[in-house]
């Protein structure tokens, strides 16, 4: 069953093979008359010149941060210099994701706005295929990458070494994988940030004047900004997000590897099928998301296009449920597990995924609830917009705070259950499980942009009414796409933040991170402060630069005489470089605090603080993009519910109307929170849990990995709590150890730190044979860790 | 010295005659005209009206809550039914500050004006002394309060039973104590929540329609809902924040107390310094506070009247940091002192109360440099004023969330810093020491309002422009010292929170509370989550009661014809009875939130459970309450910016101009942030907190007192630790007694739950005697928890 491992990569592959044939399918499609090919030309230049800026900036930045891991992996003994390549493929491969959904993007959105100049499945067809390509290709790449680069170290450090799979040298070898995620999520967040500032400043800026001012339409192309807007809608929502998923993604399927790591696996796959386990059902929900994609079409124009994609959405999900209780009965030992002290079967390891899985879509209703058009929060929105601005806004703030109360409940209950089920692992696979259909899950996020885009095309190109009429029906269904995405992506990140915190903590050497600690609470204080901070810079960012957009399309409008009139093409090319360098300047410094923070706090104030910032960090970093999130959301449709008429106490408004005047304003301070602070957060607090992942040797304590390297082989790694008390009282513990060592048989020898240990091994024999009781032994980083209590009973029994 | 503790209610006492005899002098002013007259008439009966309205309702909460804690304090052996008394006295005082502070400035805000026809010094004496009435009454009653039932239950409890100082008997009359706080808590949750409610629906109601759609000036005599308006500065800035304040300062001297009793102190007070000592410090500085009022005053017409108040606030601060080092000085004993396991020196507790003055100061600095005008945060809100309503809210938004960071770098480094010096006693003096100067802080929060309400009745009297000038200088002083005194009483109630935090820890018998653990993680996630739904539901109601108001304002405009043309008087009633029934109503989901949740999770999931969901509601109600306070109190200024006018890129634009027309959209959006929701979180965590206080021993585990006081004697209270590993095998414990015994001549007994324990008095005198090492024997509540390795030693050291 060893070879069984390169499935994996096998897996990642098919899926991007299937993304080829979909990439070609799309480019094959008819891309429409001159204007649309030169509107579209302009949108697909605009992408790409972001995309080469961004890459620039984030190429000195990976080369010294790999620099820099090269030597901190050079340091400590479970880690390796190699890290920094895996650093470097995560980073490449996140770029590539990136850059595979725009390409795909930027042609899909001309083929959809042609498509729907015949017909809605049509249209549909073309978005959605588009959309799949980008899933897919994040998945496909995913899989692959992280199943092979494990495939590499594991055959390098463990299977060339003969080392335990539990032991060391396994850890080494995830240690470097970490540096993947590390890529991936780095990369990720500068994309996510930049280009949430790019589409943000740009659709600002261009409704401000735009619309508001020069009152012509959205999409108008006399609007200088409105190329800009189209562009950004690629680089934001597209590219952006690509990058984000694939971040997740990696994460998830990695803290889930580490913890895995620890569990004593009597298997059919050398005793690593905790650590399979998290690929293994990335791989098949990759391979159902293909089958789910199938199910996504409508049969005439008035189809119901939220169904079709609901259809391929459950469809996926349901297959990928029912194979991984085959998969999990296959592959997990039929004796129990054991992390931590916390025991359980491999049932629970299903019921955990399950959970998961119900989580996530229970968030996704949630969010659905509070960002849907007719529902009563849009409504209250709705309502309080005729006594104007101020109350729209009071509406959608208070709808915002409110939308966290539930998920919160959920997520609570979520990671009370899975551990309840399979601690830590529990948890860690529940957010694997709830991730395994990413593929889908972002063909279905990546369909609203692309169809957004293909919308506006048609109005700037000038089209008959009937071709915006169907995109703007694929477009308002992606808006829920768009808000319940989120409430799955927000609900992946806390699981998965929380499977890092606990990776982490092993890896660090503490038990436990104790806030009635003045410290650890302080570093909860700061914790729950960066957030806010981060949000603060993201939200000013949008606005300085909108600004700056909205003066350089006023100068256009006074300055070139025509634009109003046809006669005269604006400058798109100006705005768009304005979009382009405000989100390149403005993303360095959020980006920044989300990596320096956890560096200066973990080697100032040590593990456990470190650890307190961490759950401050995600408590109030899931709660702040929760509340982003949905009240961008919740303004959004409550601003689309004028468009076909919103009821007010009887009364019905329409566009122009002053409450829809007060909505735009609502929608307006919405775009940076929905768009660019809130989902940022999701990689805010995953980027943080893995850079203290990778500090963690560097900061462990006494009980680390850290101190006990120093052992320098592979064999010691037992380490007796019993002695511990008389920590450094070298000769009673020397004498502890002969004593031992005479009672029960068993090995002990001292190690540097005056603490005596024995064998992994032989713990692993004494635990199997009964004689020593699994509880008793709490495994940490593969050293066994004994109660007083339970090594005095030993030497009790043994004497006997 | 025993029968020095009788001068704190003296202090108390000096503080309410000083009250009467200001409150005696503002009567005496002349109330002005006949139209002067009829104005404040119907702002006094609105006052008071809502004020009846709210007392009822309050009643029966009172009632109610009373029975259910005589009820369980006749349930466990450290509380009483005594409790309930406690409670009803704590709820009758703080209602009666509410009552005081809006009674006096009711009167004192007619007098001001009328003090302003003639001078600006004059009208600043009328309005600060109406404010210095407001805090002496708060304070004055606190002191007396705590005061005198303090002795009362130490004398029934400690002294006449004879009980150790460091007991059980002494932690139950602390316990009863604390019915004390809640009372005073419950009704200031309620009166700020309900207040901040009917002021902010008030004005924005009138706003609304009276400024915005209407076009008449503010306070105008012909908006129906100006009456409203100005009884709500009343209702909310000045009785809702009575209240509030009362019961922070109590909350704080009892936090500090809880701790204090901890203390084996070998003083010149029977042993009970460390509990006098923040009573002490409260009525020094409360003397101090009546001195620092006599420098408030200004000149002539040009006087700075913020420097006046600094001038005030500054000495007061001063002078009582100078007298609380010879009172810590005098009180403490020069034996370093003990407080679960950490050592500190008198000293040491002098520098916790400066750090706290240190943290206070520099909150209110950051607080003030955010939201006053001029400085960079609100001229960035006033630039984004100019591209419309929604870049000013993202620009307000935007500087909320970045205000966060400064103080919450301050509050880590206090909670760091105070610990450092004194442990959690540090941490709580720091606090008390931060409120010792309530009675100035609130003379000048309080002045603000009735500055603002002169200028109201000014307004609507048709006075000359001078006198508005002069109300309107005094107005603008007060919205910077409304600011900085949330900045202050954000920070006191986070330092207070822990200290409560700290104290409830020990109640309930925990050593620590490890977010490590899923549940108590789940339950920091849910915690975090309070502060939102509660906002939510602030802001909300905000919004709805605005909502009806703006129906009968825009229904009296439309159906009272004559109105405009001063021809028919509106109906101001009516506008008051829908701020009154919609705060009475709106106010109950809330309170109940804050009380009712941490007792449904406390006898759920266990106090470590509690304990996480506690910090996760002081985090993000910190967090959120200072991003409301400053983004509400940015906006605002951000506003009256234009008033002078202000200059945007150049340009200079005043009000009536677009930019302005935004800020006034910003300025209502912050209103409930500010006013309602933003200081709600300060009572809102302190009050969670208190909560969970009071049912700590109902939820105590196994070491917790709960499980000891089954012993049934007020002896055996050293539990030693190094039997705790044997729990269980009676033999052996039984054994280990005999044995320590016999080694060390103390007498040790086994008690129900086959522990070993020594009689606390042996344990003192063991760590007196130097035989036993203060810092192996952590004091928790009262009972010494021994190392195994300190006990063994000392058996050891013994047998040799």
């Amino acid at each position: 069953m060893e070879n069984f491992v390169y499935i994996i990569p096998v897996l990642g592959i098919i899926g991007l093979l299937t993304m080829y044939l979909k990439a070609k399918w799309v480019s094959k499609q008819d891309a429409g008359d001159a204007t649309m090919s030169e509107l579209a030309g302009y949108i697909a230049n605009g992408a790409m010149a972001f995309l080469r800026a961004e890459w620039k900036i984030l190429g000195y930045f990976v080369i010294i941060a790999s620099i820099l891991l090269a030597w901190s992996g050079s340091v400590v003994e479970t880690s390796s210099p190699i890290i920094a390549i895996s650093f470097i493929i995560g980073a490449v491969f996140s770029a590539t994701a990136g850059y595979i959904g725009m390409n795909i993007a930027t042609k899909a959105n001309v083929r959809t706005t042609q498509a729907a100049r015949t017909s809605l499945p049509q249209a549909l067809k073309v978005s959605f295929t588009g959309g799949s390509v980008m899933g897919l290709g994040v998945a496909g790449l995913a899989v692959l990458g992280i199943g092979s680069l494990f495939i590499f170290f594991y055959t390098m450090y463990v299977v060339n070494t003969g080392a335990d799979v539990n032991g060391k040298m396994m850890e080494k070898a995830l240690e470097v994988l970490a540096g993947f995620s590390l890529g991936a999520e780095s990369i990720a967040l500068f994309a996510r940030v930049g280009g949430g500032i790019y589409t943000k400043a740009a659709d600002v800026g261009a409704d401000l004047v735009g619309k508001v001012e020069a009152g012509i339409p959205e999409d108008d192309v006399r609007n200088p900004a409105t190329i800009a807007d189209n562009v950004g809608d690629n680089v934001g929502d597209v590219a952006g997000m690509g990058a984000d998923l694939f971040g997740s993604y990696v994460a998830t399927i990695l803290a889930t590897m580490v913890l895995g790591r620890e569990i004593v696996s009597q298997d059919n796959f050398g005793g690593i099928a905790p650590i399979l386990l998290p690929m293994v059902i990335a791989g098949v929900g990759l391979l159902f998301s293909i089958v789910g994609m199938l199910f996504v079409k409508v049969k005439g124009e008035d189809g119901d296009v939220q169904k079709a994609l609901n259809m391929g959405n459950w469809s996926s999900i349901v297959f990928t449920a029912i194979a991984s209780f085959f998969i999990v009965n296959w592959m997990l030992p039929d004796t129990a597990m054991n992390i931590r002290g916390f025991e359980f079967t491999k049932m629970n390891v299903f019921c955990a995924i399950i959970l998961g899985l119900v989580v996530g879509t229970l968030m996704s209703a949630i969010t659905e609830y509070y960002t849907a058009m007719g529902k009563r929060p849009v409504q209250s929105i709705v309502n309080q917009s005729s006594t104007g601005h101020a109350t729209n806004i009071i509406g959608g703030l208070s709808v915002g705070m409110e939308s966290t109360a539930a998920p919160m409940l959920v997520l609570a209950a979520g990671i009370y259950g899975s551990y309840y089920f399979a601690g830590l692992y529990g948890v860690a696979i529940a957010a694997a499980g709830m991730m395994a259909t990413t593929a889908m899950q972002l063909a279905i996020d990546a369909f609203g942009p692309i169809a957004d885009n293909a919308g506006g095309i048609a109005e700037m190109s000038g089209l008959p009414k009937e071709v915006r009429n169907r995109t703007d029906n694929l477009d308002a269904v992606g808006n829920t796409t768009a808000a319940t995405g989120k409430g799955f992506a927000i609900a992946s990140a806390a699981l998965t933040s929380l499977a890092l915190f606990a990776a982490f903590v092993g890896v660090a050497g503490i038990s436990h991170i104790d806030i009635y600690k003045a410290d650890v609470l302080a570093g909860l204080f700061v914790g729950g402060m960066i957030p806010f901070i981060f949000s603060s810079l993201a939200i000013a960012a949008v606005g300085r630069a909108a600004m700056d957009m909205v003066n350089e399309v006023r100068r256009q409008f006074r300055e070139i005489p025509g634009i109003m009139e046809y006669k005269a093409k604006p400058e798109y090319e100006k705005c768009v470089a304005i979009s382009t360098e405000a989100s390149i300047r403005e993303m360095v410094a959020p980006g920044a605090i989300a990596l320096i923070v956890p560096i200066i706090v973990g080697f100032t104030f040590g593990p456990e603080v470190l650890g307190g910032l961490l759950a401050g960090v995600t408590v109030s970093g899931v709660l702040l993009g929760m509340f982003m999130n949905n009240a961008g959301g919740a303004w959004d449709n409550a601003k689309k519910s004028f468009e076909k008429g919103a009821v007010i106490n009887g009364e019905t408004f329409y566009k122009g109307s002053e409450p829809h005047k007060a909505s735009v304003t609502g929608d307006t301070v919405g775009d940076p929170f929905k768009d660019t602070s809130g989902p940022s957060m999701n990689i805010l607090i995953k980027l943080m849990s893995i850079v203290s992942l990778i500090i963690a040797p560097h900061i462990a304590v006494n009980e680390g990995h850290g101190a006990q390297m120093m052992n320098g082989g592979d064999k010691i790694e037992c380490m007796m709590d019993c002695c511990k008390t008389m920590n450094g009282d070298a000769e009673h513990n020397m004498n502890y150890c002969k004593n031992f060592t005479a009672a029960t048989g068993v090995k002990c020898e001292m190690d540097e730190n005056g603490q005596c240990m024995i064998d992994s091994t032989d713990c692993a024999r004494l635990i199997s044979e009964g004689k020593m009781d699994a509880k008793s032994c709490e495994m940490v980083n593969g050293k066994c860790k004994m109660s007083t209590e339970a090594c005095q009973k030993m030497m009790e029994n043994k004497a006997e």
